[in-house]
Formats: C-alpha cells, structure tokens, sequence
C-alpha cells in the first residue's frame, strides 16, 4: 500500500526549452513561460521531457534548465523534472539533482535503445532511478510511440507500488484508455495517473482524469481549462465543442510538421522559444506563414487568450 | 451534400458465425442469437465481419449465412451485411447478394493482403464496392489494427461522400479517438461514425457516438446500455463504473487468447456458437474452465444479464 | 524421412497475370509468356501468387488462368499453382483443381487477415491444404513482409516434413539469409527451399541455393542465368557485376512504384500483360516514360536480350 | 570526392565492455581482450557500440573505457570509438575526445529518440558529429533493428561523401545486402562499408565487403577467417560449412536470450566480461549451464580455438 500524499492534478505543461538563434539554453525566457501558465491556469511544469527536448540536451544543460525552472516555479506552479535517460547512471545523476533542487517531483520515461524485457525489468529500472531521489514522487512516463516500451499499466503499477517506495505515479501518453482507465480505478487513488493525449482529455476525464500533462498546454490551457469546467458542470455538448477546438489547431500542427511546427506556436503567441534542436528539422518561414493563415482561420488565436 | 437518411444506432452486434464441432454453418443457431439480440437491447447485427470470421468463410458460406441472418433479423434488428474482400470480384459479388436479399447496409473492410496507397485509392476501392449495392447503404470498416491500412478518417469522409451516392458511414474500431471525433463532426450528421472499441464505448459518447458496432454487445449489451442510459442522464460515475465491468472482463478473455476466448463465452451463456475456424486456434477446455472461473469471480454472469 | 523425389531447380518465374484494358483476364498473352520463359532459360512458372496478383482475383479467374497456363507450359515449363487464400475452405478447392489439370506442384502463402499464431499452426493451415492435392508437392511460401507471419523456417520445416506427406518445401521470400541457409541445410537435400529475393540471388547461391522463384525472371532471366552461369565457373567478379545490373534495374521500378512499374516492363519489352487490379494503383505514362527513359541508361534492355 | 585513403578491412570485433559483479567498469580486463583479438585473426576494435552497451554508460564511462582500448590497442589494432548519443552535444564532446586519444576513427549510431526525418537530415546530424573529431575518419553506424531508422545507404553515401570531409564510411548492421551492394558500388572504394551481420558475412563477401565489424568476431574470428580464407581459394563448399557453424552458434545464443547470453560466452572461453547492464537483463545460472551444454554439443569450442 502507497501511503503517498502528494498528487499532480490540473493541467500541467510540458515546456518547450527555450533556445536561441544558435541553439544555446535562452533562460531568460522560462520566468515569462512560467508567468504565462500561472495567468493560463496551469498548475504545473514538467520540464526537459519530450516537448523540452531533453533528450538532444547534455546533463549539464538538463541541470542549467531544472535549476532555472526551480527558480522560476517555486511557490506558483509544481515542477516535475524529467529524468529519462538510455543509461540508468545518468539517470540517477539527474534524479539526485532534482531534488537537490527541490522539485516536486521527478519522472522518467523508458530507456530506448536497449528496452526493458519484461514488467519487472522495466519497474526495476525505475526503481534504480526512483531510489536515487528517495524523498521526491517518481513517474512513470509511458510513451510507447516513442519508445517502443509498451506493458500494461495496469500490470506496472501495482508493481511499482510494492517496489519503489516513493511512487507517485504515471504520466500515461498513450491513446489506450482502457488501460489508463484500469490503471486508474486499479490504484484507488493511491497514485496518480495523468492522461497525456491532450488531443482526447475530455474522453480521459469521463474515465476520471483528474490531472494531465501536456504540450498543448504551453499556449492553449484556457480552451482545455472550459473542456474541464463544462465537464464539471455536465454540460458534455460545450465540452465537447471546446475540445474539437483543440482537435483542429492539433491536426493544423501536425500538417506543418509536428514537434517542430508546434514549438513555432509560442513564437506566434509572444514568447518565442526558438528552434528545436537537430535531429528534429526546424519548418521553414513559408510553412510558419501558411500555418499562422491555418491557425487564424479556425478562430485559434482568439480560443487561446486567457480570461 | 448526403441526403441519405438511414442511420443506424444505439448497440449493434458483430455476431460470431456458429459452427458444428465440424466446422461447418450451424445455421440453427442463428435465430437463437438474433432472438438474445432483441432480449438485451441490441438494435442490428453486423454478420460476417472479423469476429463472424468472414475471411475464413467461402463466399457460398458467407451467403447462406447473410440469408439465415436476413431471415432471423427481419421486422426485428438492422442487418449490416460484410463483404469486404482481398478481390474486388468477390467483395462486389457479396455486396450484390446483400442487396439482393434486403439487408439494409453492407459493409467492407479494406484489404490487407495489397493495399491501398492513399486515401483516393481507398475510396476508389469502397466505391467500386458500393456501386454493386446501390440502393444500399455502404459502410467502409476502418480497422488499421487488423489491415495496416491506416488513413485519417476525416480525410476519406469527405471524399467518400461525393464520390459515393450511397455512402452511410464509417465502422470505427480503432483507439483513435482524435480522428473518430474529427470526422464525426465533419459529418454534421450526414454520415453515421459507429464505434467499434466496446472496452472504451464511454469516451466515444462523449466526443458523440451514437452509434457502435462491437463483438462484446453480443453477450454484454445489458452492461453497455447501461453505460449509455447513466451517460445521457448525466451520472458520469454511473457510466464509468459499467464500462470498467466491461473492462475487467475483456481483460480476461484476452488473457486467454482474445477472439478465441471471446468466442467461447457464447457457450458460458448457454448460446454455444462453437470452436473459431484456422488459423485460429481454439482455447483448452483446462482454459475454458479457468476463465469461467475468472469471469464468475468479477461477476460478469450477473452483470450481462437482461433486464 | 521424405522420400518426395521431386525438385524445382533454376530460374522460375512468377508470372504477372495478363490483363486485358477493362481489367478482364487477357489470356491469349499466356502462351506467349511461356514461350518467352522457354527461350530465356525459365525453368517453371508460380502463377497466381503476389506477382500474379491472385489474391485480387475470384477463385474462378483462378482456375481459368491456371488451365491456361497449364495447357501453355505443358512439356515446356514446370507449374506451380499458388492456391493461396485467408479462407481455408478456397485454398482447398483451388488446390484439388490445380491437382486435377496436372500442375507439377502447389503453393501457399500464410493467411494475413487472422494469422497462425504459432509454428504448428502454420503447419497445421498448410497440412489443410496440402491434403487437398494428396499427389502433388506442396511448397509453403513464406512472405512475411507481404503476411506479418514471421517464423523461423528451420522450425517449420522438420515439422512439415512429419506432418505433410507431400511436403515439397518452401518458397523463401524473404531478407532473412540466416533462416534460409539454416533451413536449406536442415533439409540435407530432402526438401527445396527456392530463394525469393532475386536482387540478392548470389548471397543466396553460394550458401547453397539451387532454385529460386521471383517476378524479374519474367523479363530478366539472362542477368540471372550469367549470375549463376559465372558463379559456378568460381568468377565472383562477374557473378556480383551481372548481379549489380539486378540491383540497378529494380532500383529503377521500386523508385517508380514497385509491382505496378514491375509490371509495365513487359509492355516494354513487347509482351502487354496490361494494367495491374485494384487496390494497386496503375503508374502514369509520364512516370511510364521516364521509367523507360532510366533503363534505357543503365542498359537494361540491352541487358535482357535472350542469347 | 573523397580522397581519404584510411581502410578499415578484415575482422572488427566489437568488444563486450568488461564489467565486474557490481556493474562497474572492469578495466584490467580490456589488455586481455586485445590479445585475445590479435591473437585470433582480428585487425580492430569498435568499442562502446551496441555489443559494447556504450548507450548504458555515461560519457565519462566511455571516455575512460575508450582510454583503455586506446591503451591495450596501440601498434596492434585499429581503435574505432562509438561516439553515438541522443545528444548531439554529447556525440561532438565523445568525437573531439575519441580524436585527442589517438583513435583511428570514430562512429555513430542514429539518434534513437528523435530521429532524423530525412537522410539529409541524417547526413546533417553525421556532420555535426564528424566536425568535432575532424582528423579522423568518420563512420556512420546504421543499425535499423535498433534506432528504426531506415534510409537507404546507396542514397545516404554520396551525400556523406560531399558534406563530410573526414567521411570513412558505414558501418552497416543490416539485413539488406541489396542496399549494402548497391552502396558498396557506388563509392567505387572511396569509403568502406563494414558488414555487420556476422551470421551471413559469406553472402556479403561474395558481393565484394572486404571489412565486416560484429559482436562474434570476440570469440570466434578463426569460423570466419576460414570463412574468408576458403571464399578466396574459390572453395564455397568449405566457406559455406563454415558459415553455417557460425549460423549454428548463434541459433544458440539468440535461444538464450540474445545479447546477454552473447556476453556470458566471454566467460564460457574464459575472457569473463561480466553481467549485462539494465536495462537488460541477464540471463540465469541455469541458463547458461544449458547453452554451454548446447555449445559443446555443436562443437562450438573447438571451433573458435585459434591457429
């Protein structure tokens, strides 16, 4: 039994790292990202995961990062570090300065290049990097689409529960909401499992989401913050308009590119974070036009301020 | 512009085909099935499709079981009659049958042996199809896990509605819920997007599913209308404790073997549809009983039946 | 032990089924096909298979293509009829029929809608079939790029041998090097196991191969036969040259779009086997022109010439 | 063009990186290996790739151990370093290492996480790589089993060639000996391209791989310098009985669980590299008393015994 206390709900972002023209960290943007997602009505950071590129950042720089996030957050919005890395020695380096730093809490997702063969070897990989920040919750961050890891979580969890004494949960990005459904009701509350497929939240909440971790939250909390509150409310028909509103400016990103088109996004709405690093290939000015005349024809712009 | 008016709705089940110990048609049961239908609420059946393993069938099998069916369900229950084919030939020879004795839709699933190569060449396809059935209503059944063939349904809907007059809609039985509710609104109402993932029903009602298609609703459709009935009354836990019964019990027929397994729950009810035909294999009577066991143990037994 | 003495060695084509302007079975072209194969050094024809675009084809388009080509080659050429089919019951009958016209062997590749889910099921499926045509070889074809049914043909092969009576071997059509030499030695002589790759033929000759089956014999025999020809006068250089302007050639089709440019070389070398069925997709003749346009720089029809 | 004259060629080990019981690095170990290696036929050394697990070390592991190899090489084999990671900031810091240590050249695996969505992207990100070691040849390590990406490397070459100065060549660990021949050609012996399937080296050689770097060639260079040695006396009959052995090992091992099993067979001929690193896992005490059974059984030592 997980005796944990601490949980994420809400919305919680996933920055986007912030570089400039030439690549290197841009700090002095995250206090203004980190102002926007309080004016937004996002509870949280979950920094240098997939959308902040941690994967292309060295330790040192992934430190640099968490560290000015810290200052940025602390006393207004939760950070959970990201920790993931292919070698477990990193990985513990990393999970051992996030909470030096004070993080609320640390996540990693699965190792990519060797994959964990079984269930027990992946809950024993997490357990190795849990244990290395033993006072701060750990997540599991599922992303098979980028991984390749793909178990039930259903199956992990109780495992992980019996296994790591600081479990707090799952950052579940996977578009298997029976298995975030069974995972859910299988933990009784005693962790968390935040629903990552912000494209769906609203299916995810009628299975009862009550947190979520996401890219599309850097810039666009406000119309996922009414899909919530009409859900509230029982009002499913307004909750449902909201979240095609989400749909569509998701299937406009995607047309232009994915990750790299929807990093250009904050540099439409004000808070620039510069281009992603190689091996992702950054989208030419004419496509961030031709996706500026998208967004604005669909009512984007208007459907994302706050208030 | 559609001005087809057919739509279909509410719980339509993908019957299994019953075979003798033998393997051959057990046509007897299918008034049987179709009267249980109408017991638990189901409103059509859609015959000869993956679960009423249509592709294991010769096309004379799969006609004299569309007839037994159309028979069986007349004045009673919507038929939806497969015809989806690796051949043209073939699949246009069934379509024509269908139409012939009144079924009132045929269906087709893309071929998985070559494929198309873009969305125009799968509405080429479907087209081709449709246009053996014209009076027909035409669904194509979109089912990436079991074909590969995986286009965004909101791209083909609009093309499938101007190149085919007697288009009806969309068997949606794959997890992506983004693309479900996209061309579901796309549609504004001129084409029906059935859903096809029984173990999440609940998220599709939400992003508005009014109709579904699916193996489970041929035993289960007492838990899933109640999953329907609490939803439109607005008691979303109501609605999510029911679809998390369906659940643990699709957990368990899958545990032991998915289509096979499933297909043996037909005989735990006492509607004994038989063994599945190569090259699936049939479960030991040792796992029979063990899941019999499992499936009393959740309750299940008493969470199908009628009334 | 299996004592079946009968063996296909060489070059054998998969014929492209000749197709008339509406798509309709051209079978005048059947004769000139076969004198094409006698006269470029074709020891046997596999019609019907994934070339032969069988799978699109009815069971009756079948038989009538078979009988042709069973009267075509008689004397001349050896006949392998692929009887392939997701239903079992179709592969049957179309492999008693190609037993009764007197075609030296049968063929089938896996079933790719259900799929065996282990190696005796696939032996089981083949021994169905098999058992159909009790007099003639059967060669299981393995594909598994085209079917997803992935075993290891060193596992299935010992089974074969016990279960089929008529067991002939297999058609390999596939990268795995490994298995195929681990298979054909299995074998110690008493099955065959035809190479299916024919831009690697020379990686395949000398770990042993003595036949082979594949599309670019239909046009290209004389590349292959100088291939084997100078391999076995030990002139490896010569060997791998001849086996470059292979790799040049198909090089060339894939860029144009694979079997549906595969096929139009026939028109250009003067034997119109006409366009391919849906769901493939026939090429422009924009695309047609340039394809001729790039052979005709790399030589290629130079290359083919016969003598 | 490239008028570097470096050459790799003959049999590369890619060495197990020595761990002791605890998972630390085992640096007393690597001298022995490096003996072992010269004295079994083998011309170099690729260490920290795949088989050397350098995606489970940290940097400053992998400098340490590449200091190591340096050392126990240096006059008798060819050093290559592994220098790929996710990152690229860390690559370029392993590359410029790798060049100030002497090495004779250095490589890179594809980024795994993100991955480069086009071969100029791929040829970029090499580039990046290249750049920071720019003395030393640079070998693009293509493993699409592992990192699932998958260009062709007759496309890739060329571009290398005019955007990487120090371009060596491909390291290239892939079952397609179409694209392997195709590449080979086209450098016209500009750059190398090492084999890296050690299970059909004979069928890569006969097309005209004059290198091959492999996990195997740690323990069993004699196999293939018999291989190698009967291919160019012409006699295939021997080179082929040889390459099956190889074929028959390695049946053995990957029935035991693969690179795990790999590794314990250092132990089983008396060179211990120790366990695995997680996340993958090792195999049992049981298991590896029943591949060393297996072993003796197919004659698998005194096979590898050198002279």
């Amino acid at each position: 039994m997980n005796n944990n206390k601490f949980h994420l709900t809400g919305l919680v972002a996933a920055p986007f790292t912030p570089f400039d023209a030439n690549g290197a960290l841009n700090l002095a943007m995250i206090p203004r990202l980190a102002d926007h997602y309080v004016a937004t009505g996002v509870s949280g950071a979950f920094v240098c995961g997939t959308t902040g590129e941690g994967s292309s950042m060295s330790n040192e720089e992934r430190m640099i990062a968490a560290e000015a996030w810290r200052k940025a957050t602390a006393g207004k919005l939760k950070l959970i570090v990201h920790v993931g890395h292919n070698s477990l020695v990193d990985s513990r380096a990393l999970a051992a300065h996030a909470e030096k730093i004070g993080a609320e809490a640390v996540a990693a997702i699965a190792p990519c290049f060797f994959r964990p063969g079984s269930v027990s070897g992946l809950v024993d990989w997490c357990a190795g990097i849990a244990s290395a920040a033993p006072k701060t919750p750990f997540y599991y961050y599922h992303m098979p689409a980028m991984t390749g890891v793909n178990f039930a979580m259903v199956d992990f969890a109780p495992l992980a529960v019996k296994r790591i004494p600081n479990f707090g949960g799952i950052k579940f990005t996977h578009e298997n909401i029976m298995d975030f459904s069974s995972a859910l009701a299988a933990g009784e509350g005693g962790y968390d499992v935040l629903f990552g497929r912000d494209e769906i939240l609203l299916s995810a909440l009628v299975m009862g989401a009550t947190g979520a971790v996401g890219s599309t939250y850097n810039y666009a909390a406000p119309i996922y913050n009414r899909v919530i509150k009409a859900y509230k409310a029982g009002d499913m028909a307004a909750a449902r308009r909201e979240q095609l509103k989400s749909i569509q400016f998701i299937e406009v990103f995607c047309k232009y590119g994915g990750m790299s088109a929807n990093k250009v996004i904050m540099k439409l709405i004000g808070l620039d974070c510069g281009p992603v690093r190689q091996p992702l290939s950054q989208i030419t000015s004419a496509q961030e036009a031709a996706m500026k005349a998208d967004l604005e024809r669909i009512g984007f712009f208007e459907a994302v301020r706050a208030g």
